[in-house]
């Protein structure tokens, strides 16, 4: 285990129905959060189209700025799955028929493994693989880019897989604040804290629904040093101003 | 009006609490569907934190790349807000206060205007604003990027104005298939309609949660003339594999 403090990640959702808006993605907030608990910041993350030259480009970018790239989507035996291909093209690996791969396919689909089914096992040469307790079929690891599935219930069982073997960094720590003033009556306040806390993340978000609406203050950090302190002032804050702070439940993401 | 068939867009989401999984974007789905209603095709999308120089660099690449770029995120009153400084000193612009914003700031907020609310009324010269029905402090557009709020309320009733002046294309046409069979079943049947119709995007969408599972075929297209025959040949292929296909909802994205 590393003893550095904070790690980073960029993310990679493959998907035309992504973009298409046909399909809501729920990976990223996993993985965002997931990550956090380990001391690994999500940097950016891009969606892209089920396109190799897409993927290969987008992978490259994020494999060379970050310590981990994490990718979901287009692992399946049909014709829009190329993602496996497309990551072995980035680093210039041969496709191959991973071994591993293919003995936990023949031991999930026994006679009915065909053509199509053995696809799922081509990896880039010395890809290891990420184990998949739900559907059995593996993602994989190749450098530092882990490719796991685009159904959340899948992608969400690799990667609690895969992140036992991660880089653990200090945590985020994190605390929410929900009141009901309106974020222009605060900015100025809130600003003043920011600045004396540089080494925690304020960020302020309004809300509204029909018959609902205020604002949430987040603080996250890894330094957990400072984090009481700076919500005590902004408690102070909210009170000088008239209201009351709620805090929310609190989360180590 | 262009009579150009197809137009594309990218998105730029902005926000740290999105890359930490604190809030699960809603944004990008909404503007991918809209858009396509006007043939425009929604090409790539990226998640950024609130940082200026990652919007630069973010705003210039898809500016450069696309037809259209929309931005979510950053224009409130707070210091966590830096998306109009962001995309003035991307296109090298002055950062003023718009006079038209000015007044409908004073309009809503009366004798509440202070300097933390005026700042929203910051933007690049020249730009051009965006109405918000919901709550009044308007978006902007400058250039081919329109920036707009991050509350999915808000985006909404800016994207839908919005979206009355952008050009209009071909619509996107869809079919949604769906049945009970495995991917790895209808792979090899569903490879040779796709190289049938090179113009549609055929898509192959497994799902599962506890208790129900199945598979949705998507086909997509701009061009009317030929989906109902592919979604047809899908239809056969399906029965052919022993399984009854249900179409869904046809919708125009």
């Amino acid at each position: 285990m590393s003893t550095k403090n904070s790690f980073s990640a960029g993310v990679l959702i493959i998907g035309n129905e992504i973009l298409s808006g046909r399909t809501q993605d729920l990976n990223l907030a996993y993985i965002g959060q997931k990550l956090n608990k380990s001391g690994i910041l999500v940097k950016e993350a891009s969606v892209i189209p089920d396109d190799i030259d897409a993927i290969v480009e987008a992978v490259l970018k994020l494999h060379k700025k970050y310590d981990y790239v994490f990718t979901t989507g287009g692992i399946g035996p049909t014709h829009d799955d190329v993602t496996a291909i497309a990551i072995a093209k980035a680093f210039d690996c041969e496709l191959e028929y991973n071994k591993e791969a293919i003995k936990i396919l023949e031991n999930r689909y026994e006679d009915r493994l065909n053509e199509g089914r053995k696809g799922m096992a081509r990896m880039p040469k010395g890809a290891k693989l990420i184990p998949n307790p739900v559907s059995q079929v593996p993602g994989f690891i190749i450098e530092n880019v882990y490719v796991m599935a685009g159904i959340p219930e899948v992608m969400k069982g690799m990667l609690d897989c895969a992140a036992k073997d991660l880089m653990q960094g200090e945590p985020v720590h994190s605390i929410t604040i929900r009141c009901r003033l309106a974020e222009g009556d605060i900015a100025a306040g809130l600003t003043d804290i920011q600045n004396k806390f540089p080494d925690i993340d304020i960020g302020s978000y309004p809300f509204f629904k029909i018959g609902n609406f205020g604002l949430r203050i987040i603080l996250r950090t890894q330094d957990n040093g400072q984090i009481l302190i700076a919500a005590g002032l902004i408690e102070q804050l909210i009170r000088s101003l008239g209201d009351t702070p709620i805090y929310e439940k609190e989360e180590s993401y």
